[in-house]
């Protein structure tokens, strides 16, 4: 028995979130569909991190256990074939027994891309948030950086959330204004269900000016939910990147297949 | 009665084409009901180019006659809240009365943009078109070269092309490689039926070194469909922009609503 992991991305628009559902079309379920096509036998796997619907995959990675004995690239493109237009594997890589997509992840990056302009674009519907009036972004900067470190953040957490605990760390929030569009990056540990689209209904309050930025230190302290903004719109989340140890030496996500994402990958300050 | 132009951008992908059908779901039958619905009286509109199915509107320009007095950014946005998310007005103006939308117009830009890797851009499907071997680039600009000018373009008419002529006067031919991607811009006073389609299959033989850049010349020379490449994927192909006599002050399209489409105004060299 051989483990292989792949790097998987898919506009999760056309999905209802990745975990498997009775009624199918979610991103498990055609993965699993197309991967069990491939090797013509079934076919089970498990992800890094379970997106909701509308949310993205960049930088998804997921892991499956085969008898059978092809190449890396053949993965690639067997499986591929099989899968509709919207997913796509990126990368496959054997790896060690006690590789595990979920577990031995220390590290997950999110982005949020946020269109910004009195008109939406309807090239990318579903793809980015859109909010019709300026932000301040300097005012977002500071609110957001309340939020670093080692933090209670039941403010941001969704009532179905099923993490043990509400206490996460929270690295960086980088936040990049490039043309009409604002990007968000946030690198923690492990978030909690909805959190960053909780983070982004108080960040998008405080660039409107409808709270300061020192509001967020209060919602923070207040581990209360209805003290937050509500939930913000999936539409520009992206499940970035996911952070495993250095010997298993996991491919860097491909962002140069979504151009809005290379923002973090040029040589500008942020 | 006045005469209104619209600014519209659309993603093809989501509507069998311009044109209105009997079937419905075409831009246009989109545009004039929600045009109608916020006018409260049928509205029917006149379009610049009649775009195929799957090919986006980034300039699309139209017009309309309306006994109606509002004022631009209440049409715009009037008519944006019956709109499905996949189409926007960004922009309406009032016109003298012999402005035409189709007939004023002189010249015509397309964009195609082509991702350019070995596994394909789930995040850009039907917005792009793919190709998953590198092309040679200079190679593409040299066959591009032989088609400068005024021409008969009878090698590159789709047999269902209603022009009255097939001679064009194409202007200018760009190509730019960006990351993964190669963008193509055509200018031209006119093109016939799927004719970018036909010259992006010629230039892609040439990119995969099918046939030397030479070859485009007899194509040309051939003036038939049957010596051309195969029509190339509509995917990647965008209306860019429409342009008139100055008088008529039509506003430029917004590019900044789609990130790939940039590439033509940032201060790179091609």
């Amino acid at each position: 028995m051989k483990r292989i992991a792949l790097g998987v991305q898919y506009d999760g628009s056309a999905f209802c979130g990745w975990q498997s559902q009775p009624h199918g079309n979610t991103v498990q379920d055609e993965l699993e569909r197309a991967l069990s096509e491939f090797a013509q036998t079934p076919v089970r796997i498990t992800v890094a991190g379970r997106t909701d619907t509308g949310v993205h995959g960049l930088g998804q990675v997921a892991h499956f256990d085969t008898e059978l004995d092809r190449t890396d690239s053949s993965w690639v493109r067997g499986t591929n074939a099989f899968l509709p237009k919207t997913i796509s594997v990126q990368w496959a890589r054997p790896m060690p027994d006690e590789f595990h997509a979920r577990f031995a992840a220390f590290e997950r990056t999110y982005h949020y891309v946020l269109y910004v302009h009195p008109v939406r674009s309807p090239m990318l519907a579903a793809r980015v948030g859109w909010v019709h009036t300026p932000l301040d972004v300097d005012a977002m900067r500071a609110g957001a950086a309340h939020l670093i470190g080692e933090h209670d953040f039941s403010a941001f957490r969704s009532s179905q959330c099923q993490a043990k605990t509400p206490v996460k760390h929270l690295y960086q929030i980088d936040i990049r204004q490039q043309g009409d569009f604002v990007h968000f990056r946030f690198r923690a540990n492990a978030f909690l269900h909805h959190m960053v689209r909780n983070l982004m209904g108080c960040l998008v309050y405080i660039g409107r000016g409808r709270h300061p930025a020192e509001w967020m230190a209060e919602v923070l302290a207040s581990r209360d939910r209805d003290v937050a903004a509500p939930t913000f719109m999936p539409d520009g989340l992206y499940l970035a990147q996911v952070g495993y140890p250095e010997q298993y030496a996991v491919p860097a996500p491909h962002t140069g297949s979504v151009p809005w994402s290379t923002v973090w990958t040029e040589q500008t300050e942020s």
